[in-house]
């Protein structure tokens, strides 16, 4: 599948994630149709693709996918089925909650299904052995709603896409590699039990971490006065909606409960060297490994490389902290990027 | 003492806050010396004040204080000695290692002295018997050194002045509340206990949280190569030099134990929610305080009020969050702020 054809892609919920993939799927050339339960959001949905198709009537030949329906912008269907009527692919973007009410409604699809969500072990055993493969876009924004939606969202973001050795088919991996590498993402090829541990220590921890500073901290009023820089940043993500912070820590509670663990052993040795007899050397010595892997991130990646397209080489690079940033059109290898220092150098 | 009249001040140590406060009380009218150990620093500074003094000469009405060396700048002193030789108060802004030596070179001085180091209970414990009162600006910058200095670096910025009952005199606290709340800082009243354990939780151990956290995410290149902004903001200032935060943590180990033992209680909590078996639900009910009292940070401030110049109202208006922003003349009462919302009412 070569992008200059396009592919015909269902995206299923138009917030924020999914209203983005609509526009920069249909930016890119391809045939998309789009759904939400919302008739308010399907409303902005074809309003918006009639206003981005006036304009551009003129310019054709950017434009390499005709249709009538789709000829300069996409389409809104009026229900799943019709949706996913003629689609190869289906982006399920609506939140883990609402999945298997979408799934119910795909009985009948026989093309390849995605999802975005921040999670991807529940996911994979929600999805039994139909043509799945699980993704999650790490694009987020404060707003969110399809009025927020941006084409660009994924321009350098990393997006997870599922590979189990023995269960995903490496042809379906491939076909939505090419497909977000042409967004511009950077794909990250990673199990779901490894991305589920990855998101779990760098993204659903802190949140937890800045809701217990956040509480400690301001049950004095003294010391919310003497709030600063460093208590702003390290509670910011801490005025998310309490409870797309409970389901995001609570549907991977199996990860986070490790990570957290993994940090509370971190403090207790912090904790330690505060009774030291010098607990200033005792701190400068543990503190010196953070403040370096801090200073070396984010990690800058070296030149890119040549891949097979091998289940075993992608996750190596996705171990490695390494993406695809595209899939050759034969595909029978990607180009890959990995960072120059990895953890081993450091 | 009125500004009107000026108030003769030396300044020793010219870095970021030592610097800033020459030029910020210089440019108030009053008559400045300031020194540092550093001979090329002492030339910096002494460059600023021609610079600063050459284009004002043409009108001294607006500087009330007059005198050959300060006319429109001030003066830079060859040696502690000198520098406080006229001085009614000495501001040590130098890190708290080098309080000692200075100190040990201020025995003749008669003066008020005040600190600006981030711990108040060793420097009073250090301090003896003299005039002393101590101080804490909250004004941090990432840069450093008297040319990053900033005239404007105290507006709106919290300055702790530690008031201990039965020990610091009212009217040398007042006389410092007065001059600092003139260059737009909230003077916050504590004592030394008080503003260590505060600054404890609101500043030091968000610095060792960062680092746990950076340490235990980045040991996985995927979950360093996956992060986005809950870390990115989450670890920020775990960038600071592995010295300054085991100096600034270490220096105040006392205040900042119990603060981590408090931070690492309410990740127990937490810890045990995800056990939970309905971990969203359980997160959900423990997050939700939480939320609510980030989202009323920073304290939003009431109508000024009238309060009288006594230290068990001073330190009542402190332990509320509030702060002092001017200092009647006669000094029988003080303008005062305190938050709408205090802890009682969240």
């Amino acid at each position: 599948m070569c992008k200059s054809l396009g592919v015909n892609v269902a995206v299923i919920g138009l917030g924020l994630i999914g209203g983005s993939l609509v526009r920069a799927l249909a930016a890119r050339g391809h045939r998309v149709i789009g759904y939400d339960q919302g008739a308010d959001v399907r409303e902005e949905a074809r309003a918006l693709a009639k206003a981005v198709t006036a304009p551009r009537v003129a310019d054709p030949s950017a434009r390499p996918v005709g249709g009538s329906a789709f000829a300069e912008g996409w389409a809104v269907a009026g229900d799943v089925a019709e949706a996913v009527a003629e689609a190869e692919i289906a982006v399920l973007a609506v939140p883990l909650p609402a999945l298997p009410a979408v799934l119910s409604e795909l009985t009948g699809f026989r093309g390849l299904i995605t999802d975005v969500t921040s999670v991807k072990g529940p996911v994979r055993d929600l999805m039994g052995d139909g043509r799945f493969v699980g993704g999650h876009p790490m694009a987020g924004k404060e707003t969110s709603g399809f009025l927020a939606s941006d084409p660009s969202l994924f321009d350098g973001c990393a997006w997870v896409l599922a590979l189990e050795p023995g269960r995903t088919a490496l042809g379906d991996w491939l076909t939505l590699a090419a497909l977000f590498t042409d967004l511009g993402a950077r794909v990250v090829p990673a199990t779901a039990a490894e991305h589920d541990a990855a998101v779990a220590a760098v993204s659903h921890v802190p949140h937890l971490l800045a809701a217990a500073l956040t509480s400690t901290a301001t049950a004095s009023p003294l010391a919310a006065a003497l709030g600063a820089g460093s208590f702003r940043d390290g509670t910011r993500v801490a005025a998310t909606r309490p409870e797309l912070i409970a389901a995001m820590c609570g549907g991977n509670a199996a990860a986070v409960a490790p990570a957290l663990d993994a940090v509370l052993a971190a403090l207790a040795e912090l904790r330690l060297a505060l009774d030291d007899a010098d607990p200033v050397a005792a701190l400068a010595s543990q503190l010196a490994p953070a403040v370096a892997a801090r200073r070396a991130w984010p990690p800058v990646p070296g030149a890119p490389e040549v891949l097979p397209a091998e289940v075993d080489a992608l996750l190596d690079l996705g171990r490695h902290g390494g993406w695809v940033s595209a899939v050759a059109a034969d595909r029978h290898s990607l180009t890959a990027l990995r960072p120059v220092t990895d953890r081993n150098a450091l």
